[in-house]
């Protein structure tokens, strides 16, 4: 970045010159135009400097949210198998894990991901991943008819995509 | 913050000032010595601002990642909880409930909090707090001889201050 002190290598060439700014020649009229200019593109500097700063700390707000959220994210597919393997074991413990993972997927949700889990809607590549194809039968083309893997966020700020089974595109 | 382009209490002190730029008199030394004092001010502005905005962004940083990873404190909990009942339940699903709960906990000690779980130290005001006061019997005076709930930071960076049970300060 340029430095707007200008160096200090400038200083001692003579007694005169010492205690002038650095490009400052002996014509005011010179001196002027050049401290001018310094200003306008200090303030200019600092317009920029502030916009890149506004800039700045959006960008670490969402990528620190989405670095913590996908962090998080296998704990939920963990409570996801946990919830099926207790079907088999314990009601009341399948509930439990039940209640658990709403609780993780909730979590996402407040961070700002909601989940993706919709069946029976248009597949879009934006939020959908195909992991299979099936025949149509009686229900429209390209339609989700099933989720594999949850997926959370919105087409502009996606966390995951979901894994999704959909029907054919053609008879 | 302070205002680059100065103020202009210094402007209207007579009629031939009007025309002129606002802080820039006929006198070409004074409008020199004007033009100086806004620049060095730009530049000190400058200065602030970068640092105020290094500033503000780890703190952005480090509020985005403490806010995410408190709203999983309740996942954690609630799988402590889950891993404690699944015990008289199943081995198999304890065991699977106690992987993913390590598993919240790993999340969490990535996102700058490590788990605060250690028995047998001296308590810490700064990461513990008491739940309850036992009989020192043959040890030491306040330590930890029990956590109630789980903790995660460090002192300088805490998220949640582990509930202890500590031995009494006096015999």
């Amino acid at each position: 970045m340029a430095d707007p002190e200008g160096t200090d290598t400038d200083v001692d060439t003579d007694a005169g010159a010492a205690s002038a700014p650095p490009v400052a020649p002996d014509d005011p009229d010179l001196r002027l135009a050049d401290l001018e200019d310094r200003w306008r593109r200090a303030v200019a500097d600092l317009d920029n400097l502030r916009k890149r700063a506004a800039r700045e700390i959006e960008f670490v707000r969402d990528s620190e949210r989405a670095q913590a959220a996908s962090v998080f994210l296998p704990v939920v597919d963990g409570l996801e198998d946990a919830v099926t393997y207790a079907r088999g074991q314990s009601a009341g413990l399948a509930e439990g894990m039940q209640a658990i993972r709403e609780q993780a997927v909730a979590a996402l949700e407040r961070l700002g991901y909601p989940r993706i889990d919709g069946v029976g809607v248009p597949f879009d590549p934006r939020i959908h991943e195909v992991v299979s194809v099936v025949g149509r039968g009686d229900r429209p083309p390209r339609t989700v008819v099933d989720v594999a893997r949850l997926g959370f966020g919105t087409p502009d700020r996606l966390l995951r995509a979901a894994e999704v089974v959909v029907t054919s595109a053609e008879e």
